[in-house]
């Protein structure tokens, strides 16, 4: 099981490592991590995913609750989220074969950010699902080198009056 | 001075609670952190971004050199990679005025994420420079809610062969 935790923390030194300890420190697997700023200087949100049973995802969030600059913790479900991540595939291509993988890159909607004699990185977006099936699709070619952001989330109902509109 | 750092780690419980603990611990300025899946799946890459003065940069990198499951360490210079961020931004915004928005993230290559009656969230993709210029042009209009994922960043010379053809 896969779960999606979205932090607003107070912007202080040790925070992040904190948080992370925490995750970490009871063997829970981080999949990802996305740490930013937000609309207010004195706050980052985190978008963490991890994955386990359903019991030990519940213990993450009650101990996440209790670190004293935790501003607010969710559980996200992906229907009540907004979601994207960014992620940069450097894939080993001879210039014959560029234009293949050009053509697959337009399909999928990446972007070329970069390119060379042997290779060409692009940069692909959206759900995390998304970036997933361009990198199966890029599979049967040699990747070279990939980052990925990890998922960063906005809850929906972060909106006033959502809830009275549905 | 800001600083990007990007560091190949081993995929164990506990390395990202170390590179958090060891940049925090000693009170750098973390602006964003970014941990995702590689092309490797006993691997994460970690982008950083950190700011201070030069030489205590030069400590953060030096002290993650150390880390026994840091298997690579990059100071990354803008001109030396290829980034990529995404935020999604949440603006407040009667009916009558979506259609602005909807054109200032058209200019802005935004892509409209979500929509509701009061709002419109936006997904901003590109380096940090251009998401910080679309929130900027944003400020405008009341930001209700905002993540971002963090700069991810690969060295352009991860390639091989770049160095001979420049």
């Amino acid at each position: 099981m896969k779960k999606m935790i979205s932090l607003l923390v107070r912007n202080r030194p040790g925070v992040l490592s904190h948080v992370a300890g925490l995750v970490t420190r009871r063997g829970y697997n981080v999949e990802s991590i996305a740490a930013g700023p937000t609309e207010n200087p004195a706050r980052t949100r985190i978008t963490l995913v991890v994955s386990g049973d359903e019991r030990e995802m519940e213990q993450v969030t009650r101990q996440l609750r209790k670190l004293i600059d935790c501003i607010e913790v969710r559980d996200l479900k992906y229907s009540e989220a907004v979601t994207g991540e960014v992620a940069l595939v450097t894939v080993a291509v001879e210039p014959e074969k560029r234009l293949e993988i050009m053509s697959l890159a337009n399909t999928f909607g990446a972007r070329i950010a970069d390119l060379d004699e042997n290779s060409l990185t692009l940069q692909v977006v959206g759900s995390s699902h998304m970036v997933d099936m361009v990198i199966t699709g890029l599979a049967p070619y040699h990747i070279k080198a990939m980052a990925r952001t990890g998922l960063v989330a906005l809850p929906i109902d972060s909106r006033e009056n959502r809830e009275s509109l549905l």
